[in-house]
């Protein structure tokens, strides 16, 4: 039967309405009692018997289940924390007060992704109200510290494994339909480790006429990195590539099938001729999944203001990201740079993790894989383009995968698209972009229903 | 005749306290006019002809003029302008308030160089008031951008060089007095250039995740700066070196015969076990002196804050100054610099002049400088230490050389000691070095003025 769209579209508005005037900012601690408070509240209204999950710190992931006709059982992953929305100055309508313009709904959160979490929900609340109960069993788990690297993600895992229990998982979603029309659908993502070098080599900032006599800081950091990646962009630490597995040949297939709609655009804003290498279509999307890389996210020392200051600094310091790909793990890797840093003589190099998470992948054989990739067939009238592993990191599925042992995917149901302004100032869903995803989260339902 | 040297004294103390109640910040524009009247009419009330020079911009330097009994005319050289004082909150009375405490002086501008200027100018008057005139003529430039770099000053001098011409001229002095008892010359300064490099790969910052297949401004500027020096501290550029001319028998003499009193205390201030290859004494003033720097003030990339941001930046960029020796000039340098990137490969990283100086030195056998060094050595009982190329720079002297064709040196007749702080909070002068100052100034007019 088909579903009533425009009314389950406006029901999502009012919810990704409600949702967007919590100021959830997880990087400021702001409203996340009381932003768990309301989803729990909508979840408890759909239907769900709810909880609240938490580790030792950091706030509650909120939890749902609820049974349907069907024992197949679906866990949904969204989060209700948002990025900070600074620079404040360059919204054109207040972050926390979501408006309506120009066919947008504008907000801090509305594709980042409480506008997901809005779709889902108004699709179970559809469903519910048509046949008085859900075609399968759907688990729920929406954290709200996903902005800030899911910190206490695992150890909630953790704690209720059972919980969590399902035959398929969908985590935050893919956009609902990509400029060409194809659904996006994305099985893994590149793991992180994050790290800070440091080096002093003075006890204070020196006049720089003493640099003849006195070391530098500045200089043997430069020297520390050029160490850790060569002038051909490769990885110098000893072992780095040696856990890489290559792509499958199914997944070779995939990538040369998938949608290359976006690349151009890409290259674009980027404001770049070529990308590295002179890299295009199936061979750029080979090497952005599945090349692992190190990055300078950031280097500081001494003065860069303006003007000259005649300093001879004490310290110096990076941060670098290193993003991995199956099987480098992100503490095999810092053990790697520590022991390289070493070897190279530079022990007086401080190393110091931020980060980590680890890469993880679902196969693209996988059955519950195939089933949504149909559904998303079906819906869209279009092949689906399938990323067998997403260059940005979502550290919560090597948690699924490791304790619960659950397949997933990010899916198309989520609201979005590349100028979508997550993370920045005027962050907008198009509500053209709702409809899609509607479809998509109705047709799955039922569709995983029929078992 | 022995001079009144306690009145003296109080003389150049109601002096610095007037000129330190003055602002006279330059990086800021603050008070330099009002400073320069000040300068002008304290020179006017001790006798001087005055007037302002000034080049097409800038304030203006003062100049004065007082013929003697004597022809030989002496030309004196101090700056009336200050660093700024940030951080204010350090300082344990307002910056421009002097203030007497535990013996010393509080105020910026004390030491670096209202306090030097203040003890010429008091011995002066006590010289006019005692005999009706100078014993030698004293011609006097007092420019308000030293601590800028003087930007302005070759252009001031160009267009008056018949009104600075003089047999011998003292620049910014140094310490009256060593922590040994010996009083301190400076026959010259290293040269500087001070350049930016700066590095853009993309329109704008992206998101670290394509970091595979999207140049890195960051990386490549660790390899542009690779290209520029060793891991063994040696400058790399080619024909860095090639103009350097090697300390004279003479030098290394007065080397080997100078002062090591600070050495122990710059290495303990530094937090060094030792200096770079273990120098020490002689080897250590030689290098400090004769061995041209290439060192990094400043290195920025990316975001360098608590936590992590995932990006790949779009540029970066680093200042350097080079410390230069005779004959290293640095329009020559800056063309070697952008020839060896060039030659490198690195034709895409920008090379900007921030500011530049000629090294520039006096010979130990100028008839002028022994002339000097017996007055402070007759005045404080004990050797001169001589320094024949000071790290630091001047970049006056080459002025001052190149136009006028003056031999100078920076004698003792600064009432500083290597803890007054000049730069940083609670600048002062210690009460107890000023009447060292005076005596040399004293007799170092009575001395000229017997030809």
């Amino acid at each position: 039967m088909e579903p009533d769209v425009a009314r389950i579209e406006q029901d999502a508005l009012r919810i990704v309405d409600l949702l967007c005037r919590q100021p959830s900012v997880s990087a400021e601690g702001r409203a996340l009692d009381e932003t768990a408070e309301l989803v729990e509240e909508l979840l408890t209204d759909a239907g769900f018997e709810t909880r609240q999950l938490r580790a030792d710190e950091g706030p509650a992931a909120v939890y749902g289940d609820q049974p349907g006709r069907s024992p197949f059982t679906l866990l949904l992953y969204n989060h209700y924390d948002v990025q900070p929305v600074d620079p404040l100055d360059l919204w054109d309508s207040p972050p926390f007060e979501p408006t309506l313009r120009d066919g947008s709904l504008y907000a801090r959160g509305a594709c980042d992704n409480k506008g997901e979490l809005a779709v889902r929900l108004a699709v179970i609340r559809a469903l519910r109200e048509r046949d008085g109960e859900l075609p399968i069993r759907v688990r729920w788990i929406i954290e709200g510290e996903e902005e800030v690297g899911s910190p206490n993600f695992d150890e909630i895992v953790r704690r209720n494994v059972e919980l969590l229990r399902a035959d398929g998982s969908l985590w935050e979603g893919s956009s609902a339909r990509l400029p060409d029309g194809r659904p996006e659908l994305a099985l893994g993502f590149k793991g992180m480790l994050t790290v800070r070098l440091h080096v002093r080599k003075l006890a204070t900032d020196a006049h720089s006429s003493i640099a003849a006599i006195a070391p530098s800081a500045a200089w043997r950091l430069v020297e520390a990195l050029s160490a850790i990646q060569g002038a051909d962009g490769g990885c110098r630490i000893r072992g780095f590539y040696d856990p890489v597995l290559e792509p499958t040949d199914e997944e070779r297939s995939a990538i040369a099938e998938s949608s290359f709609a976006e690349e151009e655009e890409l290259r674009e804003m980027l404001g770049l001729s070529e990308f590295l290498d002179g890299v295009t279509g199936a061979a750029f999307h080979e090497r952005a999944m599945f090349r692992p890389t190190s990055n300078i996210t950031g280097i500081s020392s001494g003065y860069s203001g303006a003007g000259i200051k005649t300093v001879l600094p004490a310290e110096a310091s990076a941060t670098l990201d290193f993003r991995l790909v199956p099987d480098q793990q992100p503490d095999a890797i810092l053990a790697l740079l520590r022991a390289h840093l070493d070897a190279e003589g530079f022990s007086d190099v401080e190393v110091t993790r931020l980060g980590s998470a680890k890469p993880a992948k679902t196969p693209l054989t996988d059955p519950f894989v195939r089933r949504v990739v149909g559904v998303a067939e079906a819906v869209n009238g279009a092949a689906a383009s399938i990323v067998p592993l997403a260059p940005p990191t979502l550290p919560i599925i090597a948690s699924l995968q490791e304790h619960v042992g659950v397949p997933g995917l990010a899916a198309p149901d989520n609201p979005t698209y590349a100028g979508g302004r997550a993370h920045a100032p005027n962050e907008h869903v198009r509500l053209e972009d709702i409809a899609p995803a509607v479809r998509f989260v109705h047709a799955l339902l039922e569709e995983l229903g029929r078992t």
